[in-house]
């Protein structure tokens, strides 16, 4: 074609993110959001729910970094590790990295969504026929409300508190979240914007407060999101994030990342003011 | 007007970044670059050269707290302060902020940019009257050249290195800039994105590794620029930017900002491991 293909992701009426599309890959639409994989110029390839930048393959070790391996490496011997959504993959194979987990469970309420990076987007998908993980197209509300088994670490790794995700920014599922996790368990959760969405960040830290003894807020940065910085959420049972993090740890793992390191894991807890004022008497950091 | 007004920054040929705009409030051509001053919605007032974003009123504070605090904390009396570039006022700004500060000198190659700030952006242009500073309309370059005064600390708050920037990014800028700090001085200098850019913080880099016997890189979160994720170079004669900072001057300035604080001013330097493989060498972070 002659004419140019752009993606554009609007935010509220006033920004707009706009990339360059070679291709597109894949359209669909599920019972649940309108599910797309493009070929950008510039980002990879990229995946887009409802029409909301997902992940790009230029930058999505950082978001799946930082999700993962800060809880994994705070908590002392994770074995048993839950991830609900994360349908393009990336977290899982980040969980799956750690030796000593014994095993994954990632529940994924779109199976298109798996579907599409399978076929399309390997760099995030490529271990989710792995031996360790067990893979679930379902609903991680129910999942979590039903489960018998102890989890170690829950990662929450879901869209904006819209569409299929809205209920994965509820009390009742902290609650759940809370009751299968083991007695020193942590969740950490996609947190949203400081700058653009901190009415969201009050509003899930609120509901951790009032499930979990300790909440903070960790930021990254994330290179196709609205504002680049963005943050996750982690409750945890018994460990300080910081405090009771283990340096020698990452060491030991052999582990090579290119975006978390052991002081970054440390740095990611400092906040600026404008977000520790906002925040004020929701996070322990 | 019935149509609707945004402003598009492009990146290469990839990326945009789409502002809505209430209001133009002013459009010029320097002799230098385009100016322009709009009223955006959702990000306040926002000032443009050569159609780049530079400052808007929603986040001016973190790129001016961090340019500024970072040096002026680690020093631990700093007394003369040059500012080279800084049309908006928004560094002058807090430099002036620290009572121990003698004297500020700002050195900006482009009248049109104060004007225009200092009657539409008084958020940054509010104490370019200040009876500390002394600002002249001039060239950086030539001012490092002839002055005979030595600073304490010299911050370059340019623009990308392409048009009346450009020459700020070279090596014999630096080797003057060297020349007129004190013994112990130290220079901050815009440094543009490691997700984007890092070619220029490359060559940034080494410049001043032919200069200065210590290098850093450290970062922040820029809302309105491209990727978010961006940084300023720290080279100095003799402080290190985290083992000489004294949390202590922080608490005893009195000062209060919405960006800045001790921790942050530390974890600042912690960088992803892509940055730091990708500034393997010229970092002494």
């Amino acid at each position: 074609m002659h004419s140019e293909l752009w993606v554009e992701e609007k935010f509220q009426d006033f920004l707009g993110l706009k990339f360059k599309v070679e291709k597109v890959l894949f359209s669909g639409k599920s019972e649940f959001q309108t599910v797309d994989v493009v070929e950008t110029k510039g980002h990879g390839k990229m995946l887009l729910n409802d029409g909301l930048i997902m992940v790009t393959e230029r930058d999505e070790f950082a978001y799946h970094d930082m999700i993962t391996h800060v809880p994994l490496f705070t908590h002392p011997a994770p074995k048993n590790v839950l991830v609900i959504g994360g349908g393009d993959g990336g977290t899982a194979r980040e969980v799956l990295r750690h030796v000593n987990v014994e095993k994954c469970t990632m529940v994924e309420i779109d199976g298109m969504v798996v579907d599409a990076c399978r076929e399309h987007i390997p760099q995030t998908s490529k271990d989710l026929a792995h031996e360790k993980l067990t893979l679930i197209i379902g609903d991680g509300v129910e999942f979590v409300k039903n489960t018998k088994e102890k989890f170690d670490v829950i990662i929450v790794d879901s869209t904006d508190p819209i569409g299929p995700a809205q209920p994965l920014f509820g009390e009742e599922f902290y609650q759940d979240v809370f009751n299968c996790l083991t007695d020193d368990g942590i969740v950490v959760s996609q947190g949203e914007s400081s700058w653009y969405a901190m009415d969201i960040q009050q509003s899930l830290l609120k509901v951790l407060n009032a499930v979990f003894p300790n909440s903070y807020l960790y930021s990254f940065s994330n290179l196709t999101y609205p504002g680049g910085l963005w943050s996750f959420t982690f409750a945890s049972k018994k460990y300080h994030p910081t405090k009771d993090f283990d340096t020698q740890r990452v060491v030991d793992s052999g582990l090579e990342f290119d975006y978390y390191n052991s002081s970054l894991h440390q740095a990611a807890f400092a906040l600026p003011n404008f977000v520790l004022k906002g925040l004020d008497g929701l996070i322990d950091n």
